[in-house]
């Protein structure tokens, strides 16, 4: 057998309960706002899928988690993000908020991988209901990236961020258990904690309960999906803004550091490599950007200019993707450093996306090291940070990271602009569902949406928003010969 | 003593009087065409740097070459290059052909790089000893290419290519020695055997002997300077374009492949796994474009496409930049694989730029396997190319070699961004110049030019193309406090 059947499937039985359980929440929404046809939709979709899930749980033959193998692993983690989108998607097409199912999958999709890209033109239209699930998608695939990345993705020996914090992985078998540890409960608490602690700020900010919680949403999961077309322009409230972003840059921090300051443990983020990077990227990128759009005049003024920087930097560096302005009318630098941003993403054991900021430093290290290997050939030095040496296997990991992920660009760009898009729309269309971003220039810049792709396009995205956020390989080794071979 | 002055003074000097000497052959063809001024000019500027060199070579004290450390061949190749340039402008500035210096300096580099991008936008109309000289630039600079590539850079530990050809590369030692071995005469004698074919074939098809020459010198360097402002297409001769085409081609293979030949070895292409690559390549982009142009009807027809889409894709990946159509109204899809193409170039060993394919195999092998080994975390399995092991730190050296590549194209767009231009130019004048292709897109497309850029800019291109030229990592350690540190 292939694959570990009837352990998968319960499982993935579990999932479906609890997304089936997480739609009573809109489902409420819908009721406090009198939108019974919505309320509707959701009560026909929760019920059975919770039914469903819960009879799986309780009626498929009892399973030793010890017998997965890594295949399992990677197979369970593939589709519970598919498995979810598919069950998430069904109250956006029955309600006839997203009639098509292509659509309808792709927002999902875009939800539960916090990316934030959507098909949507009008947005502030929709019942309270869909926009409070829609929002909430992000919510939860935050969590779940959480889990993900700082528990389960390490076990199965992806993602570099091992490396820094070897104390929060778990150890490479190939018999894998799926037990949280406490470790996790933790960052459950820390993620909701700090969400609540955004909602009371921005209703201090004067937003209403709906817009201060459905935005916190986007914020914390870094997705981006507002409740309004302008985004979070639509507020118009300095405050707010300032509340946003400097929890977008918090939510792009790992949650191991939060977590140790939690646990009791000594709370000291600028001993973090990382963390310092990342911090000096963001101000780096803040100032730089304020700048040149001083100098261009783009704003009114100085204060403008450091406002629409700070969100926009903010924004792209942890991948959260909301928008108060168009980066688009920007000068051509200033565009170049939201694309480099893009790519950095922000730290490793967070919600962002991108390559991550361990990631970069690692290369620009690996890279120096070789300079310096070329003037004395018969020095062995390792390549360290924050002064622990990286092992060649991480290295190696890293670096085919950095590959996959150009050839991954490479390969969709190539495809949608098949389709005869112009260049620069499909490769940051590639760019921003790979590194679960949002917007990104041309027809898809901060204030256009996905909605002109084809079906197959929509997919196609799809299918890269969830592999940027299963760090690729995840996906990617689905699609070998290997995994599907019988005798291995 | 930081460098062994001495030494590379001598050295120096026997190349202004290399470069001295190649002026003879332009001198003579402007006394052909009764050009007397401009004959002067190469009179004027060839004789003392020929006496000059010669008078160095004989009254400098004699140096013992093996005293010669690593950093001083680091700092030989990079000068040799600077100092080629700096005499090779002379003609062009003096004649009044290019009186600016940052021009002539730009399209002096562009020459001896084999690069090709140029800063004029009429050429036809310039004398013809000045035309051959600046055609002749990139014959020199291909020759010069061959021995550095294969001879002198894997000395200094730089370039992959040893990685397939243990036998042509020197020995990694501390103290090198500067002698050109006969296998190094060899690529000489079929450098120009080569040359001389093309040459008598483009007279066949009914150049004259100037165009005929002119053209040769750019094939076989891989460099792309016309005498026409059309380039080759202002011959509208079918036959040429095709012998052009087949040597631009032949030009990008790995020259010890002719060598073996030559040399009474066995003449197996097709067992150098390199070469199949490319090959399959070029194959490979020439039928998807003209694929793609018949069905886009771009052209009148199949025939016209196939014509057009074979010169194009010779021209770019062999990193020529000969042009006999405008590839920027080409489809979106044409256009990115015209990209893909710059970047990965042709073949090691050969005169072309880019990544080279051997490098790009090697990635994509290194990426395989990492993902094979997510599914089996204890097989240990070695990079293979044509059956053989890649050691890991040639694989090392691979990955640092793409990693430098990437940043310095990313540091180059956002330098010549600042100064406003658009990022699809400023990011493909980097690219082009790094590969030394010669044409990219937007403002310097292909019937474009690069004499709007400003002279800071030229300058940056020029240490762009030299850095490419040397495989980068040559330039780059001279902006390394570690080279000039006086205690190592």
């Amino acid at each position: 057998m292939v694959i570990n059947k009837n352990a998968i499937v319960k499982i993935l039985c579990a999932v479906m309960a609890l997304v089936g359980l997480s739609m009573l929440l809109p489902l409420f929404v819908s009721l406090y706002y009198r939108e019974f046809r919505v309320a509707h939709c959701f009560g026909v979709c929760a019920v059975p899928v919770i039914l469903l899930g819960l009879l799986g749980i309780k009626f498929l033959p009892k399973q030793d988690n010890s017998i997965l193998r890594m295949r399992d692993g990677f197979f369970i983690v593939a589709s519970t993000w598919i498995v979810m989108s598919l069950i998430g998607c069904i109250p956006f097409v029955i309600s006839g908020a997203i009639p098509r199912f292509a659509d309808a999958f792709f927002e999902t999709v875009s939800g539960f991988t916090t990316t934030g890209s959507s098909i949507l033109s009008e947005i502030q239209s929709l019942p309270k209901g869909i926009l409070f699930w829609r929002s909430f998608t992000h919510w939860l695939g935050g969590m779940g990236v959480l889990v993900l990345t700082i528990a389960l993705l390490p076990m199965l020996g992806i993602g570099g961020q091992k490396i820094m914090r070897a104390e929060t992985t778990g150890p490479t078998m190939d018999k894998i258990s799926f037990t949280i540890n406490s470790g996790a409960r933790g960052l459950y608490i820390v993620y909701a904690a700090m969400t609540l602690v955004e909602i009371v700020l921005l209703m201090l900010c004067g937003l209403d309960l709906f817009d201060a919680s459905t935005h916190a949403f986007g914020t914390m999961g870094t997705g981006g999906f507002s409740t309004y077309n302008a985004s979070i322009g639509a507020f118009q409230n300095l405050p707010a803004e300032i509340v946003i972003t400097v929890f977008m840059v918090l939510a792009g921090v790992n949650f191991n550091l939060y977590y140790s300051a939690v646990a009791g443990k000594s709370f000291a983020p600028f001993r973090d490599p990382e963390f310092k990077t990342y911090i000096a990227i963001v101000i780096g990128a803040m100032v730089f950007i304020t700048a040149m759009l001083t100098v261009h005049k783009t704003y009114s003024g100085f204060g403008e200019s450091l406002r629409m920087s700070s969100f926009t930097v903010g924004s792209i560096i942890s991948s959260t993707g909301y928008a108060i302005t168009d980066f688009e009318v920007w000068p051509e630098v200033c565009k170049l450093s939201v694309l480099i941003l893009m790519f950095i993403g922000g730290c490793g054991g967070s919600t962002a996306g991108g390559l991550k900021v361990i990631r970069c430093m690692v290369l620009v290290k690996l890279i120096r090291r070789n300079v310096k290997k070329r003037l004395s050939p018969r020095t062995v030095t390792a390549v360290k940070v924050g002064g622990k040496a990286v092992s060649e296997d991480t290295l190696n990991g890293i670096v085919a990271h950095i590959g996959l992920y150009a050839l991954l660009c490479v390969f969709g760009t190539f495809i949608i602009s098949l389709t005869g898009v112009d260049n620069i729309t499909s490769f940051t269309s590639i760019v921003t569902c790979l590194s679960n971003i949002g917007p990104g220039f041309g027809m898809i810049g901060p204030t256009e949406n996905f909605g002109f792709y084809s079906d197959f396009i929509k997919y196609l995205l799809s299918i890269y928003m969830i592999a940027g956020r299963l760090e690729m390989f995840t996906i990617v080794i689905l699609f070998t010969r290997d995994f599907w071979d019988k005798k291995r």
